[in-house]
């Protein structure tokens, strides 16, 4: 089962190590990490470095696509080469996936049309654009498309994703694996969760983030 | 602040991601990735690769140490060039952490003797081995000592870690930036609440994982 996981410069890295740490687990896995051409990509802070070990004309047909997300995802917004290879594999996929900004590569590569999907919170209301319709939930699967809320959630999808897979028992097996008991110190991880001026902060400061830093 | 988090050979991608993705983003701070050589390194699976991007010799007094774990770890025990530099920068450290089995090479080196640690749950009882007391809490702070449970723990620790450091609101920002809201499909993230079944298969294949696969 080929699990490919697309690399882009000023990719998020837990977008992406989420769903490796878990889909990557289940037996028979066989992940692979893509990029437009092997080597290292830098990630959206520029101070971590993931490796891509094949590039995209190698991969052609993976099982589970999964695209994550970050701030290099506007800069791949117009069609081209990637979204050929994104449609392409699509086509053979037996689940397409997403985290965070992700799923904005998805939809704009018109994958999402007609679909419900989630992004990052901040990123949500760009979703209706594609045809998409963005809704509230962590983890949205809607046929094969599987679109995880940001960063973090791809852990949650993964997992759920196992589930559907494997069966409950692996899917638990990998979480006690990776002994994902959550307890956060805050519970400030949703918008409607975070204290008022934390979220409205944060907003203010992704225009300037979503502008290209 | 600089942050210095180790790689080595079959270490566990997310022990080393989740204190990234939290403590990197912290006002200030400046995260570099740090081996016995620069380069790349495999983790424990063999299909993902992260960079170092400084040499132990380059890197001689962070502000913070984060000290994944991984079954690379075992190799790692015994006295030597490693363990001379975990000493040597833990002595100007403001924090000294380890996420996973991360902490047994903090115990190898010296640094818990008489403190209170974690690990992951399947290696909790290596560490009396080297005077420290092992506690089931998943994140636990002595001193400037903070370890934290197996894998996916990091994330908590981090946050924990920049509450302290940078404050709540900061630290709450963080949080909702990464949209660590955690809604796991089941709740086996621990051997008290998975399936006695899962918990019992893991245990018995750990016998053959921790003796290095």
């Amino acid at each position: 089962m080929q699990i490919a996981i697309l690399l882009y410069d000023r990719f998020t890295a837990l977008d992406a190590v989420g769903p490796y740490e878990t889909l990557g687990r289940l037996p028979g896995a066989a992940p692979v990490f893509v990029g437009a051409r092997t080597g290292p990509y830098r990630n959206d802070a520029g101070s971590l470095t993931m490796v891509a070990d094949a590039a995209l004309s190698e991969v052609t047909a993976p099982d589970i696509l999964v695209v994550p997300g970050g701030p290099g995802q506007s800069a791949l917004m117009a069609d081209g080469p990637l979204h050929d290879w994104i449609r392409a594999v699509d086509a053979g996929t037996t689940w397409t996936t997403s985290v965070c900004t992700g799923s904005l590569l998805l939809a704009a590569a018109g994958l999402l049309t007609g679909r419900r999907a989630t992004s990052h919170w901040l990123a949500l209301d760009q979703l209706p654009a594609f045809g998409a319709t963005p809704t509230g939930e962590r983890v949205v699967v809607d046929g094969k498309y599987v679109t995880a809320a940001g960063v973090s959630s791809g852990i949650d999808m993964g997992l759920t994703l196992a589930g559907r897979i494997a069966g409950d028992a692996v899917a638990q097996a990998i979480q006690l694996g990776m002994e994902y008991d959550p307890q956060p110190p805050y519970d400030a991880g949703s918008p409607q969760k975070a204290p008022a001026e934390v979220t409205a902060e944060l907003r203010e400061r992704s225009r300037f983030l979503l502008n290209g830093e």
